[in-house]
């Protein structure tokens, strides 16, 4: 598909999970997609970035909290998309002054998740509206994209260790009877949906549900176990149980609100509460709270099903390491320890 | 225009301005609307009840806070509607819970204002966002109204004084240079959109935007000045005074949220502050933040312009009284206090 105009596009946080998902897809269209890569000069010296560079992306090393000078390297840039995470998040609000000082035609902020209600349940979605809401008092035009929960999250490991290596973040309790509806999707496809979505003037000042499949986690258990023939053993998370606990790490977390590590336990607690338990995750759900569903826009995108997923994973063809070389990111410091 | 099916509308804030404009609106087409006031107990003995009563309307003294009574009550209801203030926000927190225990088929929450962004510019709106919220971590079906700046709100008073009794609320001040466009309407035109908007399938879970006409401080003065041959002096607010007292404002109000006149003199300033400096009060800007426009869905309801609600006014055909007889609403009980 060729655009009619080609788009110059800006990414902040590349080299991550959902970074470098989207790069991979706008490096399949270079007659679509002019590539930036906003890079924090601490990040200047990863060997991904030069890798990068290799493929046709353009650098450029700058501080997010400079927005003068981010104004101007964004000046003539059509789509700037965030893919920070949550540690930066001063910096993402620094990268919507100056997207907005620079005139961006449309700014994707750093959401790619769940859908859930906007406040009150996931206590990373609320500082995502924060976000949101100041491109909103600026009315800066902007996409919000969500994608569900990742494949390569909803893995459990076997009891013989053979996958150990292949998923470096297992899933590892049930929420509810498993029976909970929740839309997953292979992080490789996330880009390929971006791609269709920032070049559409549809999906402009919208949120955009952009999924692979909705399951539940007996399904993924079911498919791990016969896949490799082993039995899982079920530990089970009830709502009662995941409420409680919340509610304890909430005052552990609101006692001194610069505690990471606790507001990410916290988070990871959230996040199967509200799409294995709560059941947010969803495209009826999606529907209701304001979201255009992908899978309508671009019904021609095609998806890794969570069997195909599975095949690949067991058989060794790919792995479902996530996090891998980001002792910075959240997640790889939690390890072990949620 | 008739309704396939009647519709059974419960409304709390029965006897408001925006109730009452509602109110008349549905009691013009028995054959589509039975209707309920929902009505405190303290509220019960005043006359205005007792007259709607005299109308057509069922009456049912409840306790808000009863939610399990509310339930019993709204059981069977179609479409609730709350014209409560945020003087009664755990009401309508409650009204929520059970509407949505009695399975309500729509909530339309207590906006009916000015558009602008969620969060960060309006401390009222902040606070109905969060009413939002409730509803959508609830799943329950809801339409958000705006209907901009009231022109009941919108006129100044003359050097004469000669329009003092008709303006219970005159505009004093002009934000910025007079010139930003926003939306006004007349509140007795609020219910001929409400009632044609929660009739309407299309609205469900959406935002619409219900006004009269696109106007400026400017056009309204000097409409008066034309219909009274007086010239009215200006003063001007300018951003930076606005921001400098709002500042001042939010300290006060920060340190005892419970105190409810510096909350109010904080919001009446904001209000003008958004319609009258920052310009949020478009169709533009509501159509950015998602809002369909009610002149688009329904371009033969027909509205009162500010030229002929000003003739009318200095004539003496009606009066821009508002908050007449409401010694427990803010707006009376900051008279002259602001």
């Amino acid at each position: 598909m060729a655009l009619e105009k080609k788009l110059k596009i800006a990414i902040g946080g590349a080299s991550g999970e959902t970074g470098m998902s989207i790069i991979n897809a706008l490096l399949d269209s270079p007659d679509n997609f002019d590539i930036i890569a906003l890079v924090r000069p601490e990040s200047a010296s990863k060997p991904v970035y030069q890798d990068l560079a290799t493929r046709g992306v353009s650098l450029e090393i700058i501080k997010f909290s400079d927005i003068e000078a981010m104004t101007s390297i964004l000046t003539g840039v059509d789509i700037v998309i965030s893919c920070l995470t949550l540690l930066q998040v001063a910096e993402e609000h620094a990268l919507i002054d100056a997207s907005h000082a620079a005139g961006v035609g449309r700014f994707v902020p750093s959401f790619f998740a769940v859908v859930c209600p906007p406040r009150g349940v996931l206590t990373l979605r609320s500082m995502k509206e924060d976000v949101l809401d100041r491109c909103k008092r600026l009315y800066l035009p902007y996409t919000v994209i969500d994608v569900g929960w990742w494949m390569q999250l909803s893995l459990p490991q076997v009891p013989s260790k053979r996958l150990d290596a292949q998923i470096s973040v297992p899933d590892t309790i049930i929420g509810a009877d498993g029976n909970v509806p929740t839309a997953v999707t292979d992080v490789s496809d996330i880009g390929k949906y971006v791609a269709r979505i920032v070049a559409d003037p549809k999906t402009l000042n919208k949120h955009v549900f952009a999924y692979g499949e909705v399951t539940t986690q007996n399904k993924i258990w079911a498919a791990v176990e016969e896949a490799t023939g082993e039995t899982i053993p079920r530990t089970y998370l009830s709502k009662e149980d995941a409420e409680a606990t919340m509610l304890q790490l909430k005052e552990v977390a609101g006692k001194n609100p610069a505690d990471m590590p606790s507001l990410f336990k916290l988070s990871m607690l959230e996040y199967k509460y509200t799409w294995g338990i709560r059941g947010d995750n969803t495209p009826e759900h999606a529907a209701y709270l304001g979201y255009l569903d992908a899978k309508l826009l671009y019904p021609d995108v095609e998806c890794k099903s969570v069997g195909v997923f599975v095949s690949e994973i067991v058989e060794g063809a790919r792995s479902a390491t996530v996090y891998k070389n980001r002792d910075d990111h959240p997640v790889t410091m939690l390890q072990g320890k949620v």
